[in-house]
């Protein structure tokens, strides 16, 4: 018989060295639980999107997703989700920006605000003053029950991430974009979108917590790599598409925790400007499902190369071909479909920022000047 | 007498170092030569829109911008221009992005691209995507007769930059932006806007080389300051507003010809993760005019401060007042109206980038990696 003596704190972290790590592992089951009751039959239930619900989705003409850092990019890969599958014109805006111009609202726009613990305070006053702007309605994502956001919008669509401790936001992003997809493929359904793809898109949300716990399983291989990033004093990290805010996504990770100075670029812009800060020094990390935009993203990658920049690829097991010779690294997630795949692809970056900040001593789960929720202007 | 031996290329610089300082010292020549014949009595003539184009603005519901680069930086002004002023839902979105998307058409969208060259590969890809897409028409804003983009487009104004030879773009930018903004104007009178807001904003334009004019006197205070940034191998440009897309081009440009890893932010968004970059050795630089954002943008520059960062601001003479205790070197510029802000405001961020790229030694004219046209994928 061993006794160990364990503090309260220790307890909670699950036997993890921080917050952030047990969190990045606890995703598998945050989605699970997201998805619960939700889901049916290749159908969004009517426990999580009623009757009144559907209706006002069913009037709805436009979508203004307005919201803050890491939420902000969740907003923005739903974007490309719900101009392709569903049709209806999205804009995505970042809330301090929004709140103070004069946007203009056509008929028939929803209002949708993101906030992880439902006070972000620029979040909130956009809400605010979406409630007098003429909007359809208003519908949140949220992590926190009864939070400001929860109480004043019309409509509530809850994560089930539970708590989030680590400042660096991580299964937080993952359920909220569990939550949108789910709003997508409701949206789907009202639209009339084919019901083969409809069912392919359940079929990929069904699988989404077993092909993230596979994702987690790149752990050490991330771990070798983020002793070549440490060294270096930026980074850059590329995506096209819908992977474009998984780049975004990826950088501000790293910016939080290991104050390495990183930038997400879509990579068809590398030639319009940034491409000049590539050297041996500047290591490129870049988001390459096997999707229609591979090709262009590998031209991008040859133009890193050429230039001796330090290619770091996140591929599947298709896109790997095409890349295997032109890469310093590669990193190879299990194949999931193009609507999961952004979810999917952002685990291993969460890993890479972890293993970075561990190496460069930061405090991974409250790094300096963050706060956890931003409830002030 | 006295014979001075020229060679071609030294007398095409007139005198000047550089093409890129040659050229930004064109600006209020190319400005004026922009608006020449365009502008009278405080109305858009109709040798620049004529009433077959102005047949087709009246129909404009919505308005979708697509550029590259620099150019769609001055989509991203001409978005808060557009909604703020003419109230028309304005997207503004990078050319290689779009165009491998799906994006959503709605009734009498106009389609507007931007290029100095006329030439670069994704705009046109995406123009020739719009041909088949169902816009209301395709407009362009283009500094090159006869290119591509003005041959194949419905409706091209033309700015009246003259050749631009440095590969950073200077007045390509500044007379994009003068088009913009008398497109704007135009818009503004077709919605029935107020004559009085349009008569200021004429005014403002009429009035806009000889403010640039002005602004290119603080070239000495700004060499002091390009000595203290020229040590350091981060910046980050903050904004807000009309200003925001003026931050990200002051970054753009230094990390095009100094190399220096510059970063453009929303001011707002600093809480949400880029603080944490902030210490001692981050400059920052803010774009500071005196508009209803100043009040909020001076608390994000007190957050800087707290942290140690290095704060330099471009303010005008009402904004100064409350920004002279809180950062370490001021930049005072001669008011402009809230309209012609951003354009003035950027001309001081050029002379920066020039400076600090002179002092590091590199080409500037010629930065590494970087063609003047993005004339491929």
């Amino acid at each position: 018989l061993k006794t160990v003596n364990l503090s309260s704190d220790a307890l909670s972290k699950d036997g993890f060295a921080h917050y952030m790590l047990k969190e990045i592992h606890e995703q598998p089951t945050a989605v699970a639980n997201t998805i619960a009751g939700r889901l049916y039959n290749d159908q969004v239930c009517k426990y999580f999107i009623d009757e009144p619900i559907a209706d006002i989705l069913k009037k709805v003409k436009n979508i203004h997703i307005i919201a803050c850092g890491t939420s902000y990019h969740a907003g923005l890969v739903a974007r490309y989700w719900l101009e392709a599958i569903t049709q209806i014109p999205t804009q995505v805006e970042i809330a301090s920006e929004y709140r103070y111009r004069k946007p203009v609202v056509p008929d028939d726009t929803l209002f949708l605000t993101i906030s992880q613990s439902g006070e972000t305070a620029d979040s909130l006053a956009a809400l605010r003053f979406a409630k007098t702007a003429g909007y359809l309605s208003t519908f949140a994502v949220c992590n926190v029950a009864n939070s400001s956001l929860d109480r004043e919008t019309d409509v509530c669509f809850l994560t089930h991430a539970g708590p989030e401790i680590g400042v660096a936001s991580t299964k937080a992003l993952t359920t909220q974009l569990t939550v949108l997809a789910l709003l997508t493929l409701k949206l789907a359904e009202i639209k009339g979108v084919d019901p083969a793809v409809r069912t392919n898109l359940a079929k990929q949300l069904r699988t989404l917590p077993g092909i993230i716990n596979q994702s987690l399983m790149l752990n050490d291989q991330i771990e070798v790599i983020a002793r070549q990033i440490v060294r270096r004093d930026h980074a850059l990290f590329l995506g096209r598409g819908v992977h474009y805010p998984i780049a975004l996504e990826g950088a501000l990770k790293l910016k939080e925790i290991s104050y390495i100075h990183a930038e997400g670029y879509p990579a068809g812009e590398l030639k319009h400007g940034p491409l000049a800060l590539v050297d041996e020094n500047m290591p490129v990390i870049a988001v390459c499902p096997n999707d229609e935009l591979l090709e262009k993203l590998e031209s991008n990658i040859e133009e890193v190369r050429a230039r001796g920049g330090e290619l770091y690829a996140f591929v599947d097991h298709k896109s790997k071909h095409g890349l295997a010779n032109r890469v310093n690294h590669l990193i190879e997630l299990e194949a999931s479909g193009s609507f999961t795949s952004p979810i999917v692809f952002n685990v291993p970056l969460q890993l890479l920022s972890y293993h970075v900040a561990v190496l460069r001593g930061t405090d991974v789960d409250q790094p300096r000047n963050l706060a956890k929720s931003v409830t002030v202007e």
